[in-house]
């Protein structure tokens, strides 16, 4: 298909506002009179509030309020109605260490940060639990009351008879894996501007993935009108599904310029970001798998027991989505699946990249390749063996359209030039390998709220794109402005997107689970085809034709047959207005989905709109005598359908890699009961710049049936096989087997010294 | 018709956040790292600049950046091509005390004043003319080269015979009239704040009544993309025609923001708002009337002078609309029209309320009071005897639709007790007396260029109402907002109007000339009738009936037969949510009209969606030893075809009278030469609340065929007709005819003196 726009490399709308810092972020809304807010945090683990006496930091001059639960409406607040369990501002009990106790709003961060100082608050401290294995032991302190041995969330899934699978394989192995708690550690610190009118009104400015699940939260929690709370548009300094479910911080901020008449700014710390926003679940799992001799797949047994922290919110999303995606990538007729999600006095966990997939599948597909080596099979073999394929229904009964996994699996292993697992070693001893892992994602195209879209015309040929969707940094502000102008035949640089503001633009689900190109991007298509049809009339009156014969491109419209007989897109618009007929376009779009029914794990019928694929193959080289992993090259495979922007893809491709990376051999938040002991970028282990290896993205375009233009997402499916497919790549360089993350040279070295005792 | 919403007494939405002070004026946009600018302006009626040297002014600390026209693209803006004669920043020439010579951004307004100081510019001084006789003489100095005896525009208009009429006529008069120059004194000064980013886009902030015009304005002078310019709604603190074209101010702040990268805020003194805006155009009048012995007006000749200070710009309308307007109230079938408009070297005048129809009114109704009274015919019979009708074919060929001209009269007379002209003394013996106009206004909801509305509902059945229109403070907001309540069922709280941006809110002519209510509320309406067929659409398959059987009220949709089977808006609304289908409304609207050539004076054709009257009837006191008239009680019936709101009218109404009484009696900018002597509050004149006649309001709703539930517009006619009835009234009081503006104590005791001398 010859496209004029789409498809290309196009810089980002905001690039050069984000590189010249004109851009502005939460913390960049320096409104006039704004007053500065504190939170002050529980210091215990588990302890209930007996009494706090503010009366002192009220006191204190510059100080406009002081808040506590006592203030707040004492709402739960949550994306699920029956899955709420956390006050934005606790009454009687907090639960982990960084848990609200009261707010604060002076005229300067000093005067706000000595009144938390004068907070005198009583507590009773009460038992805690820290190991998800002891909170489900009878017994265990309950970090919340009456929540059977703190499971929080449980589901079982089953489909066929897990039995009967087992019964039919040739081999069967049972494996232990475990994954690390990680941070999304968004370079922007969580931050939000809130300003209370005295009509009624509610201005919130906060980094969010969908503005309009914050608006209800806010209404829900704050009590206020649904159309009285605004979520601005912002920038946002990085999401990766952390910034999906309502903070405290917004909360108090808001709660604070209500009490006060005067904006109010809470910024939090990188201590409070890491610790009082959310953090990727841990996950344990236990896998059982059976396989035939020729490496056909034919059982899998999974239990899963994830780290949820203090509280549930969107929890079982975490452990239920996880499987849903996990039946998308290799067949199998067999399976049985039970998670449980633990509360624990820790930090909440929540959202995050991959929801769950990047730790179930760590354990699958390093079993996979374990699996292969014990029946000395190619990895690559079994994986092509095992992949489903396009137009396949899956056991859920949800039809996989659009596929390209097997062509990332062979693509990714040609650009490494991949023939068998080799254990090398390097001039300089190291030993060095590769491994291959393939993967599937792009589930939550399946979102069942629709994204609509406006479209308005300039009367010089110029848009403006009217869209929900939120632009986290991946670059979907191009992405719908580059769909609309394919659509309309217009270049990029005449569309104005306005974007992500509850009261202007219609109403969209958020950039949550890769919903924005599939939904969104539909969204706004159709807005432009309803533009375009206008345009194509008016002009058909002009040129004295049928309109269906008529296209627009490069801003002009033109008979099909004869290009030469046309007219300017100017014109058309001009014509338009002077006849009264503005050219207005909307457009809405929504798949048709069975609906899902995360929190009771009922996964069946048509999930999602559309699943995405992709496969890397890794090479490292292991430091034998200090246990370092060093990741020198990694191809990685992207089906993503059709690319819209290959710059964005790249990008996608090239980030998903180097954040796997530091997953996979580096971050962990680490904890002494229930304090984080390195909640700061200089201790907890991002990789950096230093550590990138070369990235050979490759784009693997199947062309969706459902998707805009045929596009799908970009993005997760890298960032889940990233991180099995280094593992694989440290046990073919070096013949160990690391089945917890992270893979830290300590671990690393230890394997290699029992394998040298043995 | 029985109206939930609409024609009742609805407080105006933004009246909170104007009573708290929480809403935002221009001035009020203080954003980070803001600039002050200030304006160099010519202490010369006109000059030829020789030369500037800016290099100390850019040297002092503080100041940031120094322009003059030769850093401009050198554009001349303006509503109409042809009539473009001014620069934002003139290059050679000056034209009047005020013009504008540099401008200055620096970090405070002390600064930026210093440097003011610092500029130094060699003037070469050219001869300048004050006085628009003068300058139409042969040899007088030309304000513009190659301008012929400085008339700046010139139209005639002929219909009829006009020696046939007035050979028709029993009784002809001819009389001078004189006008005043009056500021539109709005409460607000003019202030801009401009903001530039890298990017490409400037923010603009100013008080305008069109966004888009001014828009264009921007982009055409600034050589920006018109996409790249964003007008965005601020309040605005009064309007009056003044605030419809460009001004230095906006230009300069934003080529300043342009230059150093940071906003600019330019905020005018009182004294520049008064000279360097804009100013209403001073008329002289000659009129000449024939009529019949019973009153029956045979032909009318006009020749107007209108003085227009030193640019053109919006000045052919204001000698062109006037008369177009003047076919509309009283019938005669011979007329001749012929005005000049002339340059001179003072302020620029242009649209003001009522665009020159208050000057040429005063003449004619004064004129008409003057006949009746030569005659001995009743003022209100004659009035009734002329008055055009419903469906009136005018001599133009333009169709008046609803007319409720004698209905004004007759209820503004009853309301006053009126029998006869009669002088009567009051107890301390002044003279008293009371008199009548009858006025035709409401002439521009003719504007040819459409508006438009979106409309999206929120999941909870409240909505945002996306519309262009403008509110100068008259409560447009609130009248959209009215119309989209009625139409779709819901109260006024449960909708949030976001307007008058250019990049958010789609096409619309602005609020001028009285189009906001016929052309923006027919939009709004339009877009809720969408959305209203949406909602009826979904509801029906809930009811299981009929869509057209279905109707809202107070957020229920209903079987309009059984009122008792119904379902809420919002399952409504969730249901379409749930179903892929989310209630948008889209609505543009645009009378069909034909295209009047205000610049050439060509004037046939329906010219107007729809034509408003009014009748005022007032009563005034004059003290025979001072010369003051008091004002004590004024009657104004207003048709405005339906009342969208009672309280809104009424307040129009209100401030219409007050407004117009402070134009007649004191209101005038004097000049010596070309410097204004009195501009300022203390000197100027405006009446204020001591003055406040008792003013009874009417309201006479004719219900128009075209206009958004049958309304029109409100305010204009009264302003209009307040004149001549104030004049008649002190004729009728103390039997003395001033015919020139302001009707000053000075005046009326002179006139007094020669009465007594006679």
């Amino acid at each position: 298909m010859d496209y004029a726009v789409l498809g290309k490399r196009t810089p980002k709308i905001d690039g050069v506002a984000k590189a010249t810092g004109s851009a502005r972020f939460s913390r960049d809304m320096i409104l006039p009179r704004m007053l500065y807010g504190w939170i002050l945090r529980s210091p215990y683990a588990h302890a209930r509030i007996l009494n706090i006496d503010t009366s002192r930091a009220a006191a204190l001059p510059g100080v406009k309020a002081v808040i506590t639960g006592r203030d707040t409406a004492g709402v739960k607040f949550g994306v699920f109605r029956e899955t709420r369990d956390q006050y934005a501002l606790p009454i009687d009990i907090v639960r982990y260490i960084g848990d609200e106790v009261a707010a604060v709003a002076a005229v300067d961060e000093d005067a706000a940060q000595e009144a938390l100082e004068l907070i005198n608050v009583d507590y009773e401290v009460l038992p805690a639990v820290f190991d998800p294995l002891e909170a489900m032991r009878l017994g265990a302190p309950l970090v919340h009351e009456g929540v059977d041995r703190n499971i929080s969330a449980h589901v079982l899934i089953q489909f066929g008879d897990i039995e009967e699978g087992f019964r039919e394989a040739d081999h069967v192995r049972e494996d232990h894996f475990e994954t690390a708690n990680i941070s999304h550690s968004t370079m922007e610190p969580y931050a939000a501007t809130a300003s209370y009118d005295p009509s009624g009104y509610l201005d919130v400015w906060v980094p969010n993935q969908g503005p309009f699940m914050r608006r209800r939260a806010l209404s829900n929690t704050l009590k206020l009108p649904l159309d009285n709370v605004r979520i601005h548009k912002v920038h946002i300094g990085g999401a990766f599904g952390g910034r999906s479910e309502m903070m405290s911080c917004e909360f108090c901020a808001s709660l604070l310029s209500m009490k006060t008449g005067r904006p109010v700014q809470i910024a939090y710390t990188r201590e409070e970001t890491f610790t009082c926003t959310r953090q990727k679940h841990p996950f344990i799992v236990d896998i059982k798998t059976g396989m035939k001799w020729d490496g056909t797949l034919t059982a899998r047994q999974y239990r899963v027991i994830a780290d949820g922290g203090a509280y549930l919110n969107t929890g079982p999303i975490t452990i239920s989505d996880s499987f849903a995606i996990a039946l998308a990538s290799y067949r199998f007729a067999h399976v049985r699946y039970e998670a449980s999600r633990i509360y624990t006095n820790k930090g909440v966990r929540g959202a995050m990249k991959g929801q769950g997939s990047q730790q179930l599948r760590f354990a699958e597909d390093s079993q996979l390749d374990m699996m292969a080596n014990d029946l000395g099979l190619d990895p690559i073999e079994i994986r092509l063996k095992n992949a489903v394929e396009p137009n396949e229904m899956l056991l859920n009964k949800s039809r996989v359209t659009s596929c390209g996994l097997k062509e990332t699996i062979r693509e990714s292993a040609a650009a490494m030039k991949w023939e068998k697992p080799s254990q090398k070693t390097t001039r300089d001893g190291r030993g060095k390998g590769a491994g291959i892992s393939a993967m599937i994602s792009g589930f939550s195209m399946g979102i069942r709220t629709s994204s609509s879209s406006f479209i308005k015309f300039n009367e010089d040929g110029q848009i403006t794109l009217l869209s929900g969707t939120v632009d986290n940094g991946q670059g979907n502000e191009t992405m719908v402005a580059i769909i609309a102008a394919e659509e309309l035949g217009i270049p990029v640089e005449d569309i104005r997107v306005v974007n992500a503001d509850t009261t202007l633009t219609p109403q969209d689900p958020g950039s949550y689970s890769m919903a924005a190109t599939f939904v969104s991007g539909n969204a706004a298509r159709l807005a432009a085809a309803d533009a375009k049809r206008q345009l194509l009339e008016i002009a058909a009156e002009k040129l004295e034709a049928n309109p269906a014969d008529l296209d627009i491109r490069d801003k002009r419209i033109f008979v099909k047959g004869s290009p030469g007989k046309g007219i300017g897109l100017k014109d058309v618009v001009w014509a338009g207005l002077a006849s009264g007929r503005p050219v207005l376009g909307k457009g809405h779009y929504q798949p048709d989905l069975a609906f899902m029914d995360t929190v009771h794990g009922k996964i069946e019928g048509q999930v999602t709109g559309a699943y995405t694929f992709g496969a890397t193959v890794a090479e490292v080289e292991v430091d034998r005598e200090t246990g370092r992993v060093d990741v020198t090259k990694v191809a990685a495979a992207h089906d993503c359908g059709r690319a819209i922007n290959r710059m964005a893809v790249e990008g996608q491709i090239d980030g998903s890699v180097v954040i796997g990376q530091g997953q996979v051999f580096s971050e962990e938040m680490r904890w002494d009961g229930g304090q984080c002991l390195n909640a700061s970028y200089t201790s907890y282990g991002l990789a950096t710049a230093l550590e990138t290896p070369q990235v050979l993205p490759i784009i693997v375009e199947s062309d969706d049936p459902n998707g805009p233009f045929g596009a799908k997402e970009a993005a997760e499916t890298i960032n889940i096989a990233i991180v099995p497919s280094l593992a694989n790549a440290v046990f073919h360089a070096v013949g160990v087997r690391i089945q917890s993350l992270p893979i830290s040279p300590e671990k690393v070295l230890g394997a290699l010294e029992s394998c040298k005792a043995l």
